[in-house]
């Protein structure tokens, strides 16, 4: 029985939803994985900070105010000391995304792998900022560095392409990746005004106060821009994404797109040209006959041209925390499958 | 650098191009995944046997009529004969389907594995009446019994559940898998009839001679129980999926669904009940906010349900027999990637 400590750095909707999924599986992970986990540290930047080597109570970290009143160490400096503290095998990276340098949690990830702790990430923040560095320090200690969360929550899309379409070259990616903008297309097609449709997203916690980030297509970009370097193996800097966010479309512009039968979309497309890969979001009005067409609210599609196959669809209905949390869970099933301690 | 020795069990139209594509991947094979091959077998029903163990010219071996005519070794006694002298250590099995009773595919599978070779085939036979034996020979044997072609040609599906959903509980599955089924109703709602659209089907060579493999449901429900016995770990049997064909499904019927807005498919289900699962093949009138309204022509489609994900759905666009050709090379890419010689 392999015994696995893990560390969470956040602790909001995903690394909650992760922990209830860990212990609604723990079971299943020993029957059939035959590890156990104990989780060693939890950091929050409002509801303290708790390290505890021989474990942590998770269904109790669940539910107190301040994680401090759990801990068994003094409180870390800072959270790169935390994550040099914390004792854990496997560190689960989920602060919030910063679009501009991915700081702090290129550090964070960078700390961890220095002291040969595996790192997964829904941030997708150091990917695309950090991701070739990344990679080669965890190679460098053995050591894995995994994000399946970053992109379409936890649908399998880069352990697709690691695992099960080896040999294959991805030539495009065109896809609905943003699930605020969908939403708010949606309930635009239902009447609601643009503004009204920010607010009900808001309202529901798939926006954020300022919701420049999905509007103005800066989470659709950053998304893109991971699978372009992860699966395209390009360099691409997020600002070489062309990026039209969706503050043009308006109701009449809606209204002109049902009117030809037709629907808006924040599309996103990466496409390798001879001199490397050109990317971009803008929004389009979209033919029923595409499958970008059907995927409405905060669903998700992601289309794959290879050398190798015909056109491969991937959608994902009806995310939530919880399928964020189960792509955490599946790179952490899958760095414990390829790793012996 | 590695060396693999491969055979081939027939050398039909997936025969030859699985030959193509390993000969346009063959600096691919060397630079990037460090390994060389040799085809030092190709048997097939009516051109002929030949056996190298220095490696066949397999250029050559895709034009010539006679395969005999580049043999340096006596004609083998019978297919097991062959298997047991090609001096491979991959087989790609890739014999026509038998519904009732998987056989003689499933001797050749089996007498490989005794034989100590890694055994992939596109051929549902012996997967839907041999998995459960088949699968324990190749772990004592310590080989591997792949067979990703067998459903939707070569996309990914075993080996999504294989490396990318680890710890996920398959709940459901629903479908669009035969292609020449889907054809035909795509067919007949721009006018043909049913029979016009068969003998179409025929002229491309995706229907037999006699349809009604594909019409009577026999090869949706054989891709069924295919996907349930290997994805949802439940021993069904074939005779245990209900089956309707499209027989039934007329002019007049195709009219009606269209005048509803509506589209026939013939639609595959598998549902896990408290006392294990229930999976049937029958005509649907689909709805258009559906994924699989959509996927027309021999295009097709399948949606998981699992316990840590919204519906997943997967497309295959515009299938051909170089698609399933790539399902046997990720088989086989898989194979080495795991294994030492």
């Amino acid at each position: 029985m392999r015994h696995y400590r893990l560390a969470l750095l956040g602790f909001g909707n995903v690394g909650k939803a992760l922990s209830k999924l860990l212990l609604n599986k723990q079971e299943e992970l020993t029957n059939r994985f035959n590890l156990i986990f104990s989780v060693t540290g939890i950091a929050t930047a409002k509801h303290g900070v708790a390290i505890d080597p021989m474990g942590l109570d998770l269904s109790r970290a669940l539910v107190v105010d301040d994680l401090g009143s759990l801990t068994r160490q003094p409180t870390p400096r800072d959270s790169c000391d935390f994550i040099r503290r914390c004792g854990a095998n496997v560190l689960f990276e989920n602060t919030p995304v910063n679009y501009e340098t991915g700081q702090p949690a290129i550090d964070h990830l960078r700390v961890a792998l220095e002291s040969g702790i595996h790192v997964i990430t829904a941030n997708k923040g150091p990917v695309v900022h950090g991701y070739q560095k990344l990679k080669k320090l965890a190679e460098v200690k053995g050591r894995k560095f995994y994000y399946e969360s970053t992109v379409m929550d936890g649908a399998p899309i880069f352990s697709l392409f690691r695992e099960s379409l080896p040999g294959a070259n991805l030539l495009s990616i065109h896809g609905v990746l943003n699930s605020t903008t969908n939403l708010i297309f949606s309930l635009m097609e239902q009447g609601e005004s643009f503004d009204e449709s920010i607010k009900y997203c808001q309202k529901i916690g798939i926006a954020e106060t300022d919701p420049s980030g999905d509007i103005d297509g800066y989470d659709a970009a950053i998304k893109l821009a991971v699978l372009t370097m992860v699966l395209m193996d390009f360099p691409l800097k997020l600002s070489e994404v062309k990026r039209t966010g969706i503050r043009e479309i308006g109701s009449a512009e809606i209204n002109q797109a049902q009117s030809l039968g037709k629907r808006w979309k924040l599309v996103c497309h990466a496409e390798r040209k001879e001199d490397g890969v050109e990317a971009w979001v803008s929004p389009e009005m979209i033919e029923p006959d595409s499958p970008l067409y059907h995927v409405q609210g905060t669903s998700s599609v992601v289309q794959f041209e290879t050398d190798v196959l015909g056109l491969l669809t991937i959608i994902e209905s009806d995310p939530g925390p919880q399928t964020t949390a189960y792509g955490l869970f599946a790179d952490f099933l899958n760095i414990v499958s390829n790793h012996t301690l």
